[in-house]
């Protein structure tokens, strides 16, 4: 289905070059302020075209909301909105339209559907993820008046990896430069490295990580539902997302019980915490008030700007020669679609909690 | 909530010093065979006591069907079962009803539901994994009616790796060592190396490999319910995981997008393929009928045989010494749930998968 | 929530004097041919001012779909559209928006949400109703294809009923009249009474009677979701309905267990069918091959054209004074609506009841 | 599926003639005390051979908990537990194994399913609403702590029917005689009109009323599962059930809209109630803090003590004679059942509610 959330639900229409795409938040509590703006910011954050690092495309990707808002506050009612997909050049892809592309979901598709959708991607595109990215600006406004704060970085570019504890790094560094790498040395030797890439035609991968700020204890179900599950279904639901990590993540395989110890304390306000957090801030499914932080991979981009041997939808073999304008590394912009994944997540789970308690 | 699948769906319920345990799959579709041994024989890999590797609790974990089957067949209607406690003792555990536990749920339980229950983790235990066990060893029978198959095993306890690429593994070696390792070699030097472990009451993490073969091509959803999501979801909702990873994984994340083209090929029955698998059997969420593979990390085990300190409900420091039994690496005992955990999510995929053809 | 179906879900979103209303069909399969007039006709079915008997309002109702179909067949992916509010003039309601109309929810939507929107009904319009016919009129033309019809018609206006089985009705009459009835003879008087009406400014209830058939036996799930339960769940969902019955219905109360038997037979295809069909199509919640016939008891419009002493906001007493359009009787544009929430239904259980058998 | 509800959510499971029937009640929130006891009496309620007038099957339908409640009290995690079925003897029902009773699911089964469970009803007996009761009893204790009381009656048996408002009777005068029907005069005609029934074999049908009180404004969902639609559900998921209506139900598909009209009013604490409740306690598909009360109409029990000409699976005219024990009516019987899902319904809409509301 095209649904993310069970009480905060977002559901996404739309193909990369058809007249729009759009969707509908349900679920939206009623009364919350929206700041308008502050959606868009988030949605120009994850466009095209914003830096030499990325695609020229020159999408506004401008979100025009139908319902659910009025007098800029939330009504309680669906939130319904689109947007208009104003550079839609269908011919571009022309030579495309019967090629399976390798790594991309040409055939997955064509073997799931039993047709062809020949407008470019159509539905798989990333460009479907700005539907999220509104959804989860939303999100991240109701949060932060709730004391949730949500902020994610590109932690590596290739081989490039930022070293140092996200504790080190600040928030208002992030955009500092188009990488989105809040560490200023590292930051640059991605640059030059993506620059160079791009010269070639060639892509790379990377990694982002994100924390989460302020969640109160108690947040996620036990079983189902376990507050990692979700976050880690809603990052690998992200376009070209590989892998999931929270807390040390693979490297805790590889550790001793007594080295991953989170020890309880309690603060001046007899309020428990843990003096380390190894765990990344879950146990057990259920949020324990301390930071969540994780990491997400990302595979190179799939279009490459060289001669690529495939076969089309006869099974013919064919060459593709894409041609024009392409990301050499996706990852920059895919920090506010991680940031609008984990708030979708959070905030659904934030909802669904208000159910767990019974009080007169 | 407690439930795993959408159309095959799981719920789970019991504490684990309670009377029993159980579960219902609903879903389960008419008319097939249904080998109760065989669902024995996975509850036996994953229980405790197998070995002198794992705790020594003589539970033994025998499967009660109360509906669903008749004849040997399922019919249909949703498939009851209980498990029962025999070894339950709630005295051991009576030290421990007012202990927050380090790195255990007893906090966040406290904090989400407002209440403790004595009865040792109670619902948090990794006991729970029976009942996904049962549920998935059917869901593996009728996989393999569909020509579908998965197996997982240890590829990783500390800093022991199997380095092998799984096709030079035989999923008949898995259970011959305790420690799930198909590696003979990588099997002597883990078992050896958690035996030491055990003797100074410290435990280790570890990872597990997991391969789906003969799904075919169009399982999954486009943007939500992407079958890697899905799997992760799977994964990361069982006891200790902390990372999940499909294909080249974080490894992607520094590759090229030239090293990583799965090509494409057709083979002499003209059906599609790829030369290479980088990507792990999945493009856009939907499967490509290439070999699903994925890693899960496990952290070490939070119990040690250690003085722990700690804080108790009240919010005293005391200290925790764990006597008895006790696992020093709980991984192999993890290898049938991952597979059930992955067998739940491609059936319920398969299952979902028919309503989105439409076929007179 | 927002959504009907489960496998075919209808996400609905718009306000009724916002700038549109729209929604997302999800889960509709590849493959069918979508005859978008066809869609169109039965929004105008639904759109006021079609006669002197509804409301003068000049609403187009214009669907416009922005997804999922590509040269006129469905793609897989979700459908967006949205419908303009052409003749949206939020002040005509100006005098509403602090007033508690009885009858209507405003007072309802203020008390769960905490919030007013002064836009006329808002969400709590029929106009919402546009989303589903456009959702169920493409349900409509998949069911066709599969050999299932679903037809209703006005049974009831006020004291004037028809009387005769709809065996003895013919489905092209329909729309031979504005009220939708077609027995004639009822429906001119049913047309003068509410003209009448009409003249007063009071408004009258009545009865509309739904014919589904063609249905495999088999549709429908045992204990929840049964097919009645989802077609009582769907009817009560439509603006103004109070009651729902199916086969015999109320009547079915004060009878005995051997006037209402089914008999089976079967014909001469060797195919299993029963004599008569008191039950109404459905045995244990799922279909068995006969005629779905059910009926939907709609109260008066509550909006009359007379002073109305009622409340505003502050609690304060008020008299409202109605002015300009409206509807005497709303039951002849609530076919269409039926014949939607019941295709949306049935292809909703057409749809999941493949998920049901287990075929190689 | 086999589910109730969304956020309360119970699944239940098993056949009326194997081991034992069970379920599972899902988000029941933590700190709810439990009365067994009251759940037991509720059980007695609905178990046959409470008296003359239906079924001598001694069943005693002891309801045992396995988990979810620690010294009385819910714990928030799932409650599993089962009523094993004492007096199951599967060879009463040899002679059926191949029949399709007229007006039982036995047909629409084996459409369905494609085999057949020889054990009598198998799910599809009425024995399955024990599991409802089972959690509707729990519901209803935790709706009274909140205010919300509901309770049920025979309304009509056949012709015979209580005419008096609902206020004019109490309900405590519910089980003072067996037909559960609180106006004594009318009891006793049904029950000697049931008793001339059992005589001849044959069976009635008969209508239950409701009554819920107490509820707050704000419940329910204003498009998809607005509160009458989601009990319209649940009272159509009751075997036998073929129609509901809520407030003035189908009469006021009769009547005038000056005559239905709820004015509103304020009380002397300046609460909003209204005059008059024709509306039955819901608007645009949201409690507007009135009574919500509702009736539902049985068909009588198919079963009937004669000569019955039908076909078997080979489709083969055969003719069956039932024998022994049985119902003349299940209305009174069916009278906790409407309590159990009313207060399913009713919960989970109070618990949902909770996430429409945003405060810090």
């Amino acid at each position: 289905m095209n649904s993310f959330g069970n009480i905060f639900r977002v559901t996404s229409f739309g193909e990369s070059h058809g007249i729009a795409i759009g969707g509908v938040i349900d679920g939206m509590p009623a009364g919350v302020p929206i700041d308008i703006e502050a959606v868009q910011h988030q949605l120009n954050r994850r466009r095209p075209g914003q830096s030499e690092l990325t695609t020229q495309r020159s999408e506004t990707d401008s979100v025009e909301f139908l319902s659910g808002i009025h007098n800029g506050v939330s009504t309680g009612t669906p939130i319904g909105f689109i947007i208009r997909n104003c550079d839609h050049r269908p011919e571009d892809y022309s030579d495309l339209s019967s090629a399976f592309r390798p790594n991309h979901a040409d055939y997955t598709y064509y073997a799931k559907y039993g047709i062809r959708d020949a407008r470019g991607g159509g539905r798989s595109s990333a460009r479907e993820t700005a539907i999220r990215v509104v959804a989860g600006a939303i999100a991240l406004q109701a949060l932060k008046i709730l004391g949730i704060n949500i902020w994610a970085y590109t932690s590596g570019i290739g081989k490039y990896k930022i070293t140092k504890h996200y504790s080190k790094l600040n928030p208002m560094d992030v955009d500092s430069n188009p990488v989105r790498c809040p560490d200023e040395a590292k930051a640059s030797r991605m640059m030059s490295y993506i620059s160079k890439l791009k010269e070639s035609g060639n892509t790379v991968g990377g990694t982002i990580s994100c924390i989460i700020s302020g969640v109160p204890a108690g947040l996620g179900e036990p079983v189902g539902n376990k507050l990692q599950a979700e976050l880690a279904a809603a990052m690998m639901s992200i376009n070209a997302a590989k892998g999931f990590e929270y807390g040390l993540g693979f490297k805790s395989a590889e550790m001793l019980g007594d080295e991953v110890l989170d020890l309880f304390t309690t603060d001046s306000m007899q309020c428990v915490h843990t003096i380390s957090n190894f765990s990344g801030g879950i146990q057990g499914g259920i949020s324990n008030g301390e930071d969540i932080y994780f990491k997400v991979a990302f595979k190179p981009v799939a279009t490459l700007l060289m001669d690529i041997p495939t076969i089309n939808d006869s099974l013919e073999p064919i060459v593709l020669r894409p041609r024009g304008r392409h990301d050499s590394c996706v990852v920059p912009r895919a920090v506010p679609v991680v940031e609008a994944m984990a708030a979708i997540t959070i905030f659904d789970a934030y909802l669904r909690n208000k159910s767990c308690t019974f009080k007169i």
